[in-house]
């Protein structure tokens, strides 16, 4: 793993995403990083993040999910390209589209570990798979096709 | 619209959901009724919602697309088999799918509308199918397969 995350890079204007924004004091702030060709994510669900007693509810899988998986996109392109996360013209994703297969009941103490895989990545779009886990047995898988934001998206207020 | 909402139905025992539960105070609370054969579910978000600066992240979307399509699918249950919500024995039902299309940016002035439409009902399966639109124009889509919770998710903690 690298010392810093993929969301450590995203520009000051543009990380107040409630999932993944380090600069926003409400969210989640998950940390996303490599280990070797998987994009791995550890995230400790509080006691309010509960479904039924005991169990973590569903919208939290799904946030973790779409958030780790564009941070990873980002990522995974820097990559292709052979270049240093974080380095101008500045790449950001979107998620065009999020599926969750929820096949267990996801137990609330965690830790929730999501271990993604890049499964396309074909000109503005990256196809990124996830299993998230807890004490390794697998309670959802997702999908997220994930497309490059277009530059207006990343441009300061100021502009 | 009917004054009591399809979550105003559910038992104290499993009414803590961060997404729909009344008792989570945390949470996001949620709040779904039937307008004729659509389920239809205001939500104001706050500005901490944010993904980036205007628009709310897509982690809050699916997460009410996920909690709305589950009381969606309960009520249309109970209406299917001809019962006034509520009455035992209690369906509660739990995401088994969930698939969200994001097809523009929504805005996080809101209100959000949900409005969603039963496209199936098989045996313990409901498939409930969403449009999300901020004034009029539908920014997310969103496909919930619902099953519905085996007794013993919804037996009180003292049994």
């Amino acid at each position: 793993m690298t010392l810093k995350s993929f969301q450590d890079y995203y520009d000051d204007d543009v990380s107040h995403c409630y999932g993944c924004g380090r600069l926003n004091n409400h969210g989640l702030q998950i940390k996303s990083y490599w280990e070797n060709d998987q994009a791995v994510c550890i995230f400790y669900p509080k006691p309010y993040h509960t479904a039924i007693p005991g169990y973590v509810y569903g919208g939290l899988i799904a946030s973790l999910i779409d958030c780790h998986s564009t941070g990873t996109a980002a990522a995974a392109k820097y990559r292709h390209e052979g270049r240093e996360m974080g380095t101008e013209p500045l790449l950001r994703f979107l998620t065009a589209s999020l599926h969750v297969d929820y096949l267990k009941p996801t137990p609330i103490e965690g830790p929730l570990e999501l271990r993604s895989t890049i499964t396309e990545i074909k000109g503005r779009k990256v196809v990124v798979e996830t299993d998230l886990s807890v004490a390794g047995e697998v309670c959802a898988r997702g999908k997220v096709i994930a497309v490059q934001a277009p530059e207006h998206y990343l441009r300061k207020k100021q502009d």
